[in-house]
C-alpha cells in the first residue's frame, strides 16, 4: 500500500502553543486572525492527540489551544455542540471529531495528502484503523487495574489480546506500509496510553522499555519504537511520567489535572 | 449545502436480485465475471441498506447477493473477515462496513458523487450522518418493547426524545440540503426501522401513515414521505408487512426469517 513518505514535510512542523495551560470557563476566547490555523487540545486525551498528529505529520503550522474540558469556555460550545476536543478552525471553519478530522485535513491541504489518493487504498488504511480502535477499547481495562490491582490478571489479559491482534495486523513496516501513515497516527496515541499505564507499579505486564515487549509482539515493538521517536509525535506527544500520573489520578480519583507538569 | 440532484441518475437504476432467496452454508459462490458490481446484502438489515441505497442512487448496475448471515456461506469469510453484510465487491475488489462503502463509491465511481466536493461541506455532511446515527440507536428500544409491553411508556420516550433531535437537525427539506444526500441515505433505513415497528401492535404510539407524525416532527414527517417514495428507497427496500414480521420474529425468538415473502 502506497503513502507518501513523511520525511520531507517534517522541516516546516510548526505547532505552537503545545504545552501552553488549558483554557478554562471564565477565560476569554483568544482571537484567531485570518488564514491562520487553530487546533483545540487536550494534553493528555488521545483522541486529540490524533489529531495533533495529524496536524503535525502534514505540517500545518498551526496554533494549539489546550482545553479545561470539564470546566469549559463557554464560548466553546459555539465551535463544537458537545463542547469537546479535538476541534479544528481555520478562517471560520470549525470540524470536530478525531475520526472526521484527519481525512477532512487531506481534502483541504491536498498537497501534504497522507492517505492514498486511490479510492481502495485509502479505503483499507480507513478500514484497518477503524478495526484498530480495539486499541482505543482496551485502555479502560488498565484504568479498572488502577482502581484495584486484584483485577490485574483479569483486565490485562485482554489487553495482550488486543495487542496480539494488532500484531497480527501489521503485515509492513507500518499499518500504512513502508510509512507511517493514517492508521498508524489515528492508532498511535491508543498505544501510547497503554505504554504510560505499563509505567505504573504493578498494572500490567509489559515492558516500558520495548515496549510492549519483542518476544511476545516483535512487529509491534519495532513500530511502537520507530513511531514513538518520530519527530512528527514527539513535537505533540507529553513525556511518559506526567501521562502516567494523569491517567492514573483520573482512573483512582476522577481527578483532570490538566496543566500537569506545566 | 449543495449537492448534486439525484433524478438524472434514477433512469439507469438497475440492481438485479434485490428480492433473491439468502445464499448460505454450503451454498456455492456464484462467480462474478470482470467489471461486474456486486452488492452483499441482508433484506431486512439497515447497515446492508445503506449501502443497497447509495449504489442505487448513483444508478451503479449491479448484482445483489442476498446473505444468510447466520448460516453464512464458507467462502464470504475470504470476502470479510466477520463474515457481515454489506460488503461491495467489483474487480476483485472487496469493500466492507456500511460507513465506508458510501463514500468509497463516490471515490471510485466520481461522475455519480453524491457527497460535495468541497471538503468542509463534505466533512459536514459526514459528521451530521454520524451524529444521525443515534436514530439506529434508538431501534432497540423498540426490540424490548415487542418482547415486553410492559416497557413502552419508558422506551418510547427514547425513541420519541431521538426523534426531536432529528427533527432539529433537519435544517432543509433534506439532511444534505435542498435534495437527498450522504446523511439522508445512511440515516433513512433507521428511520424506517421504526416505522417498520409502528406498525406492529402496541409498541410505539407513532403513526404508520404521516409517519412520525407532522404534529410533532412536521419537518421530519415530510421528509421521511418524500424519502420513502423516491425511486432510489422504493427500487431496495422491503414491504412494511414483512419488514415487521422479521423485526418482531427477531426481537422476540431470536428468529430471522431471511426469505420472508419470497
Amino acid at each position: 500500500m502506497g503513502t507518501t513518505p513523511i520525511e520531507p514535510m517534517m522541516m516546516k512542523m510548526t505547532l505552537t502553543g503545545v504545552t501552553s495551560k488549558a483554557i478554562r470557563k471564565g477565560d476569554p476566547e483568544p482571537p484567531l486572525a485570518s488564514g491562520k490555523f487553530r487546533i483545540y487540545n487536550m494534553r493528555f486525551c488521545p483522541w486529540a492527540e490524533r489529531a495533533m498528529i495529524y496536524v503535525a505529520a502534514k505540517g500545518i503550522e498551526a496554533e494549539v489551544i489546550n482545553l479545561n474540558v470539564t470546566d469549559k469556555p463557554e464560548w466553546f460550545y459555539s465551535k463544537h455542540y458537545q463542547g469537546k476536543a479535538p476541534a479544528i478552525e481555520h478562517d471560520g471553519k470549525i470540524v470536530i471529531e478525531s475520526g472526521f478530522i484527519p481525512e477532512y485535513l487531506d481534502d483541504a491541504f491536498p498537497e501534504s495528502r497522507i492517505l492514498p489518493t486511490d479510492p481502495f487504498e485509502k479505503v483499507q488504511q480507513k478500514l484497518l484503523a477503524e478495526r484498530l480502535t480495539m486499541v482505543a477499547h482496551a485502555v479502560p481495562q488498565l484504568f479498572a487495574v488502577m482502581r484495584d490491582r486484584n483485577l490485574k490478571n483479569e483486565k490485562q489479559e485482554k489487553v495482550f489480546e488486543v495487542l496480539q491482534q494488532a500484531e497480527n495486523l501489521l503485515v509492513h513496516d507500518f499499518y500504512a506500509g513502508s510509512a507511517p501513515g493514517y492508521p498508524d497516527y489515528l492508532t498511535f496515541p491508543f498505544f501510547e496510553k497503554i505504554w504510560w499505564s505499563a509505567s505504573l507499579d504493578d498494572v500490567v505486564d509489559l515492558p516500558v522499555h520495548g515496549f510492549p515487549g519483542s518476544e511476545k509482539f516483535p512487529k509491534l515493538t519495532s513500530w511502537f519504537e520507530r513511531i514513538l521517536n518520530s519527530d512528527v509525535v514527539q513535537s505533540v506527544t507529553q513525556p511518559i511520567e506526567f501521562g502516567a500520573e494523569f491517567m492514573n489520578a483520573y482512573a483512582t480519583h476522577g481527578t483532570l489535572n490538566y496543566d500537569l507538569g506545566l
